[in-house]
């Protein structure tokens, strides 16, 4: 199927990111059909008075009906749970992606549960916010962003080929990983960042917080994401983000010891190799215009 | 001496800060005469071009001659010399002060050589860049942002005063502390986060780098501040620095712990309390016209 025979895209999951989808898929004016569900009534009441889809039904049953394609926007934690539900109401043939921050488990749920009931392709869209809830949905937010898309042995080769033009339609650059891959690569650009941002707020005095200038503001940012959807992500990687912690604490050792000792040469050493390897970050984001 | 009296600002240093400071002065049109020395003639013949102050003499002695006030704005480690270099070349009833992150040993250099020749106040403009040198200095960049003033026992009341008017004037708002209650202070909102971004950025994966989001590009921000700045700071509060690093290794080790438990409540629990530490915090700056 390409993206051209695509009538109809459900989003299952209706908060920033699920409205984001349905929204730019209205932007982009394909004429394909958008349903959004969410299930929570006052959620859906709210996509409603906002237009984000075509169709707001009250049941997820309505939602996927005549799907070609599936997107799963809940928390990870109950994916294993929509796949039970979603698996005997799924037209033939029809995709599931999802846009979770994981891929690995949801690779493997999908292999046990949807195996020849649906074809489903791992997503995860680099975009979102820290903001949350169909109210900051956005037309644009996948808008030149990249879009992880994973596949292994079992994935169905022309659904990975629709799900790719889908994202690609939406403005997103995409790029092809497998989900152990994906995995280790996002426990240390996203997973373990989001720990540590945490950790750095959690240690720090209340009576003094209130001095934090735009260093500890920018420092911390990704702590204001909501705790249940990242609780998630580390509880399905684990093994990847104990790891990059692990590391980060040496690391702080590393320049602790270094404090203590007043080893000027290996202080400096340290920080210079942060700001050089941050330099050569920000070069390649510019030059790849991922940043401007 | 009052403000009004104040005939001659001196800048010893011209990278980013003390640039901006002798803007500033300029914008506020108070009809005070600047003079901004820096040790490198190709610095020195860039700051004229760009016209940074009234003059850019050559010496330092040039520069501080019938200074009203000298503000040191060279890197932390060299403080010590530049009080003694000055001590002989200060106008009686000079002020001395300085735009250093730390406060506790300029004011015990200042003690020990300055006592009956100038006058130290300590101050710590809550500004500055990533970025470095006088191309970036800009005359708004004290506009709206905080200045801590530091006075012990030993500090002129007069002196005291001259200087928070002189912030204020750059629309500043001053904060008066103990040169101790500020160290403790900015290790926990400043040095430890520097820190803690340098070590994230170093702990790394350099071939998974470049899959950074806005997420990881934020929380290592600050990680991109001179080496050798830094360094400065960290030497000169090491052991508040020190401290507050233990503190931010024990909270990322209850989170690990957490993870590598699969203990929900946990996670969730920490998560949740930096996420509603960090939306307090933002309310507190919104609501304190810190942040927009």
């Amino acid at each position: 199927m390409s993206l051209k025979e695509l009538k109809k895209v459900s989003v299952v999951g209706i908060g920033l990111l699920g409205a984001s989808v349905t929204l730019a898929v209205s932007r982009g004016k394909m004429s394909i059909k958008t349903s959004g569900y969410g299930h929570r009534p006052k959620t859906r009441e709210r996509a409603r008075e906002l237009s984000i889809a075509s169709e707001i039904p009250d049941t997820l049953q309505e939602c996927v009906k005549n799907a070609g394609m599936v997107i799963l926007a809940t928390p990870i934690s109950i994916f294993e749970r929509m796949f039970h539900e979603l698996s005997d109401m799924l037209p033939e043939g029809c995709i599931v992606t999802d846009v979770g921050s994981t891929k690995t488990e949801p690779h493997r749920w999908a292999k046990k549960i949807l195996r020849g009931k649906a074809r489903y392709v791992g997503s995860h869209p680099i975009a979102g916010s820290e903001k949350r809830g169909v109210d900051y949905a956005r037309d644009d937010l996948f808008f030149g962003a990249k879009c992880i898309l994973t596949r292994n042995a079992s994935t169905d080769a022309d659904a990975f080929d629709t799900v790719w033009q889908f994202w690609e339609s939406l403005g997103s650059r995409c790029i092809e990983m497998t989900p152990v891959e994906h995995d280790r690569i996002f426990a240390a650009v996203s997973h373990v960042p989001h720990v540590t941002a945490a950790a750095l707020v959690n240690a720090t005095d209340p009576k003094k917080i209130i001095y934090a200038g735009k260093g500890f503001i920018d420092t911390s940012r990704v702590a204001s994401g909501p705790a249940n959807i990242w609780m998630d992500i580390l509880l399905s990687n684990s093994s990847n983000i104990a790891g990059g912690l692990n590391r980060v604490i040496r690391e702080l050792e590393k320049i602790r010891d270094a404090v203590v000792q007043k080893d000027t040469d290996k202080i400096e050493r340290e920080l210079e190799k942060a700001r050089k390897k941050r330099a050569e970050l920000i070069e390649y984001k510019v030059s790849h215009k991922e940043l401007f």
